[in-house]
This record gives structure tokens, C-alpha cells and sequence, in this order.
């Protein structure tokens, strides 16, 4: 499991202005079995990077790639002849090879029986784009990508005037927060929280037992976790993160992709005041209460025009909520 | 303009267990020119009486009715005839006519160059619904429909820390709003947000220009509207509703349809806790603050499980913005 949240060591480097081209593989369950980027001119591309990592894993998985895979010799082997040998059963890639002498790839793998999308298709899952992009962004900002979740009410309260807070969104929504805890690396809660809730923070099924993939389970803050919280857990994937400061807590972390920042109110208006938020999901549950905290406090802002501002990406009803996924406004 | 709010006398009474059959006819301006039910056995259908309230004004204008109209002779000849010699343009109705005797109204109006749709028809316009429903719901309920209109961020703020509220959400939302103005009889803000922002409460059009048609303009509240407040205005449409209690301030407005509350956060609670919000309107626009004033205060609400809640019946994206439509949650 931790080799899942280890970034390859064939990576380029964090530094690069312009991203490379990046793939990933995905075993059979969805897991990440390798990541690469294309080596120096001369070396090897993306996606035998990744492929070698995954080694046996690829066989019936997932190739992610930001380019699609080039079908000439070059002077590395057509990366569709690898991608066949090694038995990916489906590729996903963001963009279309621009070389006349590579493109065809996709036809190529199509005629072979291997399924092949575009990124931005319907039917591309965040499960499968998720890994891919948060890669990227790793690979361009060194830091991994964060993702920032709540659920309120209408009038932006998460608890009630006397404390009560679960469940302010119903059982739809809370299976979609179960999945998408499956799909990251590390989910982060502040240490008011963990003593507010004690919650466990994994990823469960409907039935309440724990999903096989598991996310590493950190609490950001200066105060001691007990012994017996909850969120320690008995599988050794627990960290105390003592530090108050977002970007201090994300260099603990380490080669981490992907962070899911999961509350309370004062954490999240201090990764949002750090500038250390790269996606919002936002569950709305239409109910008022009138009273109780807000989604966030001590976010930096002193007056309307130095607000956060957020791109609104998706929007989808789930059950009697409203889901919104966003992501921040660039001036 | 003042007969806009006026409760058509033939109506038949407020108690009403089963809603009559009703019709409203507006003018091609879109303006309400004739309401009424269906009278005794033997008496008037609502369309005709809705259409003798109109007179001349019916020409080319729009019959709104609950039930299809008829198209039998029985004791008060076709309603469908009657549409037609008024001159109507188009007919929204409801609910098709179950009596075999009375059906196929729809097509004798389409044969005769009638437009007519069925009220959930995807074209028939919320103008077109409102005044409709907001009269219905007045014959059933004996007061009016109350619309509860609010623009937050996604943290439930309604202002920033200093107070600076102007513009939390975009254009777009803005001129929705505006355009909702025009379609209700009555505005009412509190007196807090009266004295905080002295909102003029005009519906405008784009160029800033009040629109022809516009609402009375109420401030509820003990404290003294002063005497240059912009609400005032110079048309004799504005009015002060010295109470707290949200009842008492309905009563006070007498024979109003539709009434559209705007703020700020304390009305709404009072409203909410009363019992008295028919329908939500929010307009959510994707930005943090983590300080100032939320959505609602004071709703009456001490624990989750008492929350006010309500059905998401309508989203849609405006510009940067999320607007949600909802009616309260039934049991």
C-alpha cells in the first residue's frame, strides 16, 4: 500500500516549467501500479516508464497518458507495441499526438481490441483522471494537489447552535465522499476536529466495513492526539502533523499526490488563506439552522474584494444535496 | 397598477379545503388583468369570470387556468368559445379535462390559432406559472405565496467582515433577480438592512432604468423608516409594516398574491421559524470569505434534527453563480 503513495523516482523533477508528458497505470482494481515521465532524448517515453514499474500489474489495467501513445519506431519502439505486450486492457489520454509520424496511436490499440478514450469523454472517470492529473500538478508545483471538501447548509453552517453536526448531508453523499476518499493519498482533518468528532476518516462501503484501498489519515495541529483517537487506527497509516502552517504540514507529508483537506472551519481558511487549495467539493444540503459554525473561519479576507473566487466545474444533485465541484478563479 | 394586488372579488373564499378550479388572464404586457374561480353550480366557470375582469385588456394576452378549458355547451356554453371572442393569444392550463363531455378544448383553441401549453410544459415560463400558483395558493392557505430570496458565498456569508455586501454574486444573478422583482407584488427587507444598505428595491433593467411594472416596497421592522430613504421612492408604492411578528406583517399587506422577502439574515430566521417561506431562491456564488455576516440568524433552530428543510427543484448555473429554486420539505 505505501508504495501507492510514493512518487517514481524516474519523475523529471519538480521544477519543470512545462510538464511532461506524464502516464500512469492503473492495476485491474483501480490502484496506481506505476507512474513516469518521458526520460531525456534518447530515454524512455512516459508510458514504459510507468509500464515497467507496474510490471505484472499492468496486465488487464489502465494506461493514463497526457499524450497519446506514439506508433512509430523513433528511437525508442512504438509505445502501442508496449502498451499491448504488457496487457493494458484500456488507455486514457488528455491530448492527441500533434506528429503525423506518431499519431494513429489510438487507432492502432483500438484495432488490437484495447479500449481507448479521450480524457475529457463522458465516460472518463475522476477515478481514472484523478491520478493523472494530480501527478502532474506535483510534477509542475512540487507540492501534491489539494482538495478541499465540506458539507453545510444553506447558510454555510456545519453544526448546529448546539454542536450537533452529522448528518448535515444525507446517505448519497456520503457514499460519494467514501469513494472519493478511496481515490487520494492522504485525507487531513485539524486538531479540533479530531477532538470534536473522533473520527475514524476511512473509506468505507455501504455496509460500513472498510474499502481495500485506504488513505493515509494525518491531523494537522499542535495539540497532542490521544492514544485511543479513533483516527490512529490499528493499520500504522496515521501521522501527527504538529504544525500550524498548511504548506509545513504538505512538505511533512512528503512525495504525496494527492491531499484531501476535510475540515474544520479553521483549517480550511488556512489552506484556502495559503493559497493551498486546488480544488473544492462542496456538499449542500438544502436545510437551514440559523445558528452554529460556518464552513470557514480566518480564511484572510478582510473586505468582499479580497475573497477567494472558485470556477464552478460541476454541479450535480445527489439524493436531496446539491454537489459542486470547483476549482480556483484565475485572474 | 394598484389592481395588480387586488384579490378578485368573485372568488370564492379563502377556506377553500380543495382548491377551485382558477384562472388568471394577463395582458400581452405580461400584467395580471382578470383573476376568478369557478362559481356555484350553474354560476360562471373561472375562466369567464377571469375574462369579464379583463374585458378589453384580454386581447392578445395569455388565460393561465388550472383545468383545461371546456368545450361543451352544458350550462354556460364552452369556455373555449368564450376564449376566443376575448381575443386570447395563447392558454397555459394545468390539468387536461377528465370529463369526456368537456374534453378537447386544447384542440378546438389550436384549430382556431390558439397557443396552448400545459404548465410543465419545458416553454411555459415562470412569469407565466407564478401568478397562477401565488393566487392558488392564497384561495387554499388565505395568505400570500412567500418567496425567500438570498445571495451568499459558499460559507453562507451575506457580507464581508467589514460590512462590504456589494456585489457577492455576478451580473447574471442580478438580472434574474431583477426580473423576479417584476413578477411579485410585494418586496420586504427589515429595517436593519434597510438602514445597513438603503436598497431602492426597484426592479431594473439592464441600462439601470426602473422597468414599467414594480413591485410595493415594505419594510417590516419597529425602527422609523427615515424620511429620505431611498425605499420611499416618489410613486406611493412603498409601505412600512411596524412589527416583528412576519404573520402580523402579511396581514398588514392585505389582498397581496406573491410576496418575495430579500433580508437580511434576521427576517429571514423570523420568517423560517414562522413557518412562512413557500419557496427558496438562492444565489450561490462560488467564493470564500471565513468572516461576516451569514445567510440566517435567529431561525429558531437549536439542533440538527430541527432544521429547516426544504427540496432542491431547480439548478442552474448563472454566469459564476449557482442559483438553487426549493419549497419546503413535506414530511
Amino acid at each position: 500500500m505505501a508504495d501507492a503513495i510514493r512518487l517514481s523516482r524516474s519523475a523529471s523533477g519538480v521544477s519543470t516549467p512545462n510538464p511532461p508528458v506524464g502516464a500512469v497505470v492503473l492495476d485491474p482494481a483501480g490502484d496506481v501500479a506505476g507512474r513516469g515521465a518521458t526520460e531525456a532524448p534518447g530515454g524512455r517515453h512516459a508510458e514504459v516508464v510507468a509500464l515497467d514499474e507496474a510490471g505484472e500489474r499492468a496486465r488487464g489495467g489502465t494506461l493514463l497518458v497526457t499524450l497519446e501513445p506514439c506508433d512509430h519506431q523513433g528511437r525508442t519502439g512504438p509505445c502501442t507495441s508496449r502498451a499491448l505486450a504488457a496487457g493494458i486492457a484500456r488507455v486514457v489520454y488528455a491530448v492527441r499526438d500533434p506528429n503525423p509520424l506518431a499519431a494513429g496511436g489510438s487507432e492502432t490499440l483500438r484495432r488490437a481490441g484495447v479500449d481507448v478514450a479521450r480524457a475529457d469523454d463522458d465516460e472518463v472517470t475522476a477515478a481514472e483522471q484523478g491520478p493523472l492529473r494530480a501527478w502532474l500538478h506535483r510534477q509542475r508545483s512540487g507540492r501534491p494537489y489539494v482538495t478541499w471538501k465540506y458539507a453545510a447548509t444553506l447558510d454555510g453552517r456545519v453544526a448546529a447552535a448546539d454542536g450537533t453536526s452529522r448528518w448535515i448531508t444525507g446517505p448519497e453523499s456520503r457514499r460519494h465522499v467514501h469513494g472519493r476518499r478511496q481515490e487520494i493519498d492522504v485525507i487531513v482533518v485539524g486538531s479540533g476536529t479530531r477532538a470534536a468528532d473522533d473520527p475514524s476518516l476511512t473509506a468505507r462501503s455501504d455496509d460500513g466495513s472498510p474499502t481495500r484501498r485506504q488513505p493515509l489519515r494525518a491531523v494537522m495541529g499542535l495539540t497532542d492526539v490521544p492514544r485511543d483517537a479513533s483516527v490512529r487506527g490499528t493499520d500504522g497509516r496515521f501521522r501527527h502533523l504538529a504544525t500550524r502552517d498548511p504548506a509545513e504540514a504538505l512538505a511533512l507529508l512528503g512525495d504525496v499526490q494527492h491531499v484531501l483537506v476535510e475540515g474544520g472551519p479553521r483549517l480550511a481558511g488556512a489552506f484556502l488563506a495559503a493559497g493551498l487549495v486546488d480544488e473544492v467539493e462542496a456538499y449542500l444540503a438544502p436545510i437551514v439552522l440559523g445558528a452554529g459554525r460556518s464552513a470557514v473561519e480566518e480564511a484572510g479576507v478582510d473586505t468582499l474584494g479580497g475573497a477567494h473566487g472558485f470556477e464552478v466545474r460541476e454541479t450535480t444533485t445527489m439524493g436531496h444535496d446539491v454537489y459542486l465541484r470547483m476549482t480556483p478563479r484565475t485572474a
